[in-house]
């Protein structure tokens, strides 16, 4: 790197916003049309904009839920940290009750409860340093990712993407799309394409705004175009993020993901995987051990209320696919990087 | 073969309707909720039938357009063809220019032309005769090809398939949908999957429709869930149709076709196209030489009418993709199957 990236110039979205006594969610459902944050004084009301997806992303659930717990606080009264876990345990429940199968969430809120545990008649602030710090390290290791994601990559490169991975899900910068910005930044990147990402279209409705808004102007592909677009040169690495990293570095991500993992191989593209290290599941050694949930077949039925297809007909819906660790050439966290990962590599770095 | 294929069992839907005086087309804008034939007694509605893709379908296109010529000869009065054929030229140029890119347009109204210039005074006959040859050679073509095609594949296979290449874009039966209809009257086909195909979502619109109409329950998944489908086993065959077969078996079909053959060889499954043989194309002798029409990008930024992605952001669209010859196991016309096909094959047959 010859000049340390200017992240402020590149990142200017933050999807949470703590006020002090207030916790401010920039209404994801609403993007790209109407740019609101709802706000939120109490955690059940966090719980619900969790719940309703006004808030997404594994990190940025996890930071939003952590900022739920500190407006409960305000809520009762207690002489210690113990005796507030005590009291703060329903409200806690409730949150991570709202969206069951985000790691990040549970995470969080166990952050946050450990700290409430070793905590004294301070418990208050130590509730609020700790939500800060949940979110500056989450915003501190993307940064960190970006650097090392970027300096993969050559200068005049072009990059695909997929989902969105960026300041919408995290506490800001984001993850493959922190990749992207500190590569756009450092003058290595020369052409961004984002796929749509069918059903829920985050390319088309998040991924392309947000970088818009940083004066980053991607091109939208329909997801089907991928391979085709490969052929014609213009794509030199697929950079994306991860649901679930295994043991042996197989990593679960959104539907789609594996298409591209293919084609990049088959056109000598190359394939990044970026995550924090939190994603990194060595519990679970390999994909075939990941139960791949599928959604509602209707998503497939249609777009922003309008239905598309036939009545009575049947679609299936998964709502991630396992990319074999065979078919990614780098894992960034914010440890560092690893190249052709597999299980050996991984226990190393994460053992 | 055991048993001759039922086709009337599973061929209900025709797109296109004559009735003597009057050429009704299934609306296929209103497709799949509304199911209405519109009526044209004159060739000029036709033409505008074509250009508003009230009808679609390259093979589909050619009949309505014949069909056109005979509204069109009503308005005049002639002692024979050569005759007839002058006072029908400009009628019959309104019909080329609807779809100015559709190659069986031209060649259907070539034929019509040709007739007319051969016929004395019976030429208003002779051109109903062409027109009615026209529509029921290509079902002929499209049943002989379902046979060809079913032979191929193993009972108890799973099939996918993507865009529209139905009933709804030929006379009927269909050319790659036309194999899917016969393996499954075959018993050779137990699962049927449809690609959505985005951007205009034919497979979710029309395919599933179309099947459905027949009593065939085919699974739309989105595009990018293609590569994930193949990976739990449920392909065995790829088959698809073709907008346009070089000399050495390279094939230009609807976007994503691409990525499916890619697809298909990493997990083993194999690709067969399916289009007659007024489709390939011997004067151009690969696909590189393939000009790819690429559409608005407007066509991403939305659907149904609803707008999903932001204001001023860049989109590419291309219509079509080129599958390389050495991806596809099998091209099927009417003249027979080409297995592993290349140009020496290709010549061999089509030279």
């Amino acid at each position: 790197m010859s000049t340390p990236i200017d992240f402020d110039r590149y990142d200017r979205i933050r999807p949470i916003r703590w006020t002090g006594d207030t916790l401010e969610l920039l209404d994801q459902r609403k993007l790209p049309f109407v740019v609101e944050y709802v706000r939120c004084t109490d955690s059940d009301a966090v719980a619900d904009a969790i719940h309703t997806l006004t808030v997404r992303g594994a990190p940025a659930i996890g930071i939003a839920a952590a900022w739920g717990v500190v407006l409960a606080a305000r809520r009762i009264e207690a002489g210690d940290g113990r005796e507030a876990a005590q009291q703060l345990e329903p409200a806690m429940q409730r949150l991570n009750a709202a969206r069951p199968t985000a790691v990040n969430l549970a995470w969080a809120l166990a952050r946050m409860h450990a700290a409430l545990h070793a905590a004294g008649g301070d418990w208050r602030a130590v509730l609020e340093r700790e939500a800060q710090a949940i979110a500056d390290e989450d915003l501190a290791a993307n940064r960190r990712m970006g650097a090392l994601g970027a300096a993969l990559i050559e200068p005049g490169s072009g990059v695909l993407t997929h989902c969105n991975t960026g300041s919408l899900a995290t506490a800001g910068f984001g993850t493959a799309l922190g990749v992207i910005r500190a590569g756009v930044a450092e003058g290595r990147i020369g052409r961004v394409y984002a796929g749509e990402t069918r059903p829920w279209l985050q390319g088309a409705r998040l991924t392309v705004w947000e970088l818009q808004q940083d004066g980053i102007a991607p091109t939208l592909i329909a997801d089907a175009a991928a391979a085709h677009l490969m052929k014609t040169g213009a794509v030199q690495w697929v950079v994306v993020g991860a649901d679930r990293i295994c043991a042996n570095g197989d990593t679960a991500n959104k539907i789609g993901t594996y298409q591209l993992a293919i084609a990049a191989r088959h056109h000598g593209a190359r394939f990044m995987v970026v995550a924090p290290s939190s994603t990194v599941d060595m519990a679970t050694p390999s994909g075939d051990a990941i139960h791949i949930e599928e959604r509602d077949p209707a998503e497939l039925f249609g777009v922003g209320g309008v239905r598309t297809a036939a009545e009575e007909i049947a679609a299936w819906n998964p709502v991630f696919d396992v990319t074999p660790h065979e078919l990614i050439d780098a894992i960034v966290t914010e440890r560092g990087v690893i190249e052709r990962p597999d299980a050996g590599k991984m226990r190393a770095a994460f053992g």
